[in-house]
């Protein structure tokens, strides 16, 4: 999936996968530069659409720095058959042309076999590097990060720093690099600067006097969720890693910070659904992959759900006096649900964004105990109106052509709606409430609160809901229909 | 809520809101350089924990441009408090020191009225950029992109240009100044280079030797999701906005794209949750704002699921003389519902990254209905397994103390377990095709696909669902319990 460029008619894997492998055939020495405009990015949505035999000779025939930049942009799986088939020493001059954190993410999708053999054929310095890298866990602030940065002493002068910048892009050098970072003699983070401040700084100045101090910082510990709300508040295109004693250790960059965000949305989103999140793109993992992650919860919500059964059994009494009663059963406990699923939704995403913490459950209780009561009331009026007005249509004999309209609930049709009416205040209160609180209990204990589903709140509040039911229609309709 | 970097022990708002009021009282002078090193983000933070009347007289002991800056991450409603208190000018002397974009951004959020008022006061040259800002759609790339971004005649050899971004950058332009455009004679966009290659650049060398010409670009009208998808996909920092005739109008950078990304993430959410989505922070927004956006969608749903009670009514026969078919209609629903809240959540999000287009949906039905009859099946047996189980438990007389185990579900109970393995089969493959078919519809016909809520996926499962149990029921039971 390219989404092309607006200025692009068709998809560019279409118009040039023919066109190159002819060329791979026929000329593959003018591959590099027929291709070294592309954006690596295209260029490795074409390298998919090609026969996987054709691959390999393709990137060979590429220079290897502009073969790493491809390799990166590949689909996981394209990635790893095509590093498995390569000898190690092939695939380690790959990767060993990437940046480091890049060269580490690839060298975790492989085999563990296969990963070590990589290694063992990189350069001591480029292994030493890798190998650092990997002992962090993937989804921390040390897993994120790169070490290729620019970090430069707090005396050093304006010039001298540009001059270092210069020499370090031309030895070509990638990433983060339109930050430059101070440091002082023990290597402990001091300052920080823009590229475009670097060069806005008036000449013969020390580093020392025009770098900010105030420095946001994570820890290699430190979660991708908290690295990526400190992104997104500082409005940063990097943030410096340092460890216990300040040593600047790596940096992570932006563009992975967004397939941070990308992906724990997803996770989120799938989680709200009521399944197992997926890592792979729903079209290409596997059927039963898929089916793995959704049957889980589902069977856990239906025997969740089979106190529903029982919650019903216990009331079958009144039921076969007032078969009547049967009717509302999915209306009262799918609207608790559904106030459940709205409050959870709201929370999880609040406390996503980090505007809501789990001090503040109080302060959501207070507002979503009342939501419900009116929200109750609400439906509850519509449910009465409807009860009372198809009676009275049905009283008064309305037809359309042979059609009877209205529905006769019975003499004592008044209760019954007052019971559902009150019935709806108890329902959409608990699901209100239940739906804003799970999010709380879950991470109070250590779970992510996205695992409070819509389903799963719904499955919480049927039992009840309909214990609430037939509470209110013992109440109401008792000495009368029951 | 501050984020605090790791090395602050408690949040610096709290630490700094005294200290600073009791300076703007004895010191006003002192303001300035006292807080030179704080980042405007968390300024802003210490800002939003003054006494409204403290506010402007502190923004006024800030320079302009700092004022300015910390004016843009204050919360919307602090910021329109305060804008709506200043006069005019002093208003307009502040938004004019922000980038145009950010300018524009705040003049949206205030009354039409004082938004004029504030318009007129500024620079001409600041107004045209404003208004021709607000003329785009604010969820566009327009309404997003910055006109402050550094563009050079292509001819322009690699030191002259170093030379002009340095001296827009001591002029104090902020934005979008890590990468560098290029263009020819007509304005039109020709190549892009980041700062970074722009100091590798051999000496010498022109622009047009050394550029990209393989640029993402967008219109300004593209819809601001698609923006977000073309960073997120490039690893990009900024996207250039090009006209029709790929003149370079503007450029949105990726801080924006961030927020972007967020805000669609909540929508979704919140949308998925069943209700409409709120732009203020739950705990900030309106208790009535918020009831507004849920009592809408909760009501339809609402009026959908009284459905059900029809549906319920026409069998009331059977269920008069099947009481024990009643038992099992939350589980059977909620079922359906289930397993369709899982398969739109997950087709959104496929949907949300590009992952799925509308072209795929017979691609996505052709998974989804052997999983629904997979994942029926699945809980088909888990449901004959519980009723003939808790059957044998009820006939060979189990009790634990005093209480009976299992349940009496009558002569018939095998026909009855085999009809809700049967129903549960329809309901679930039922369940499953619409919630991923509702997103495809939903998007054909120009709706937001994350409209597909679970609950209103669960409602449009309920009313069949009850007609396919029941059916199944006539068709098993018919001739013996029926």
């Amino acid at each position: 999936m390219t989404p092309a460029s607006p200025n692009r008619d068709r998809p560019l894997a279409a118009l040039l996968v023919p066109d190159l492998l002819e060329l791979l055939e026929e000329a593959p020495e003018a591959i590099a530069s027929q291709t070294e405009e592309l954006h690596p990015a295209d260029l490795a949505d074409i390298c998919e659409a090609f026969p996987e035999a054709q691959l390999a000779p393709f990137l060979a025939a590429l220079p290897r720095d502009r073969a790493a930049d491809v390799l990166e942009y590949l689909d996981e799986e394209v990635r790893v058959t095509l590093l498995e088939e390569l000898t190690a020493r092939e695939a380690a001059s790959l990767v060993g042309a990437m940046t480091p954190d890049d060269r580490a993410d690839i060298l975790e999708e492989l085999d563990e076999d296969v990963a070590d053999e990589v290694l063992a054929e990189l350069t001591p310095e480029a292994r030493r590097e890798t190998e650092q890298l990997l002992e962090y866990d993937p989804y921390s602030a040390g897993g994120l990060m790169t070490t290729e940065f620019v970090s430069v002493a707090e005396s050093t002068t304006v010039e001298a720093a540009l001059a270092s910048v210069r020499a370090m892009a031309r030895a070509g050098r990638k990433e983060a690099m339109n930050t430059v970072y101070t440091v002082d003699d023990g290597g402990r983070l001091r300052g920080v600067l823009s590229l475009r401040e670097l060069l806005a700084a008036p000449e013969g100045a020390r580093l020392s006097d025009v770098a900010w101090t105030d420095i946001v910082t994570v820890l290699p510990t430190a979660a991708q969720e908290e690295v990526a709300q400190l992104t997104s508040n500082y409005d940063l295109v990097s943030i410096p890693v340092v460890d216990d004693s300040r040593r600047l250790i790596g940096v992570v960059t932006v563009d992975d910070v967004i397939d941070v965000i990308q992906e724990e949305q997803t996770e989120d989103v799938q989680k709200l659904g009521g399944m197992e999140a997926i890592e792979e793109p729903y079209l290409t993992a596997g059927f039963f992959t898929v089916l793995g992650k959704r049957a889980g919860w589902l069977s856990i919500l239906f025997v969740g759900e089979m106190f529903t059964a029982s919650a019903i059994q216990r009331f079958e009494g009144e039921l076969a006096k007032a078969i009547v009663l049967t009717l509302f059963i999915p209306l009262i406990i799918a609207s608790g649900g559904n106030s459940g699923s709205q409050a959870t939704s709201l929370i999880i995403r609040a406390m996503a964004l980090g505007e809501v913490t789990l001090r503040d459950w109080w302060r959501v209780a207070s507002r979503e105990i009342p939501s419900g009561l009116t929200l109750g009331a609400l439906l509850g009026a519509i449910g009465f109106v409807r009860i009372v007005a198809w009676q009275w249509m049905h009283d008064a004999g309305w037809r359309i052509g042979g059609l009877a309209l209205g529905t006769d609930y019975g003499t004592y049709h008044v209760r019954l709606a007052l019971t559902i009416w009150i019935a709806l205040i108890g329902v959409v209160t608990f699901g209100s409430t239940v739906g804003s609180m799970l999010p709380f209990l879950l991470r109070r204990f250590g779970f992510d609160p996205a695992s409070a589903s819509a389903p799963l709140v719904a499955t919480l509040v049927d039992v009840t809901g309909l214990v609430i039911y037939f509470s209110a229609a013992a109440l109401i309709l008792g000495g009368a229909l029951l």
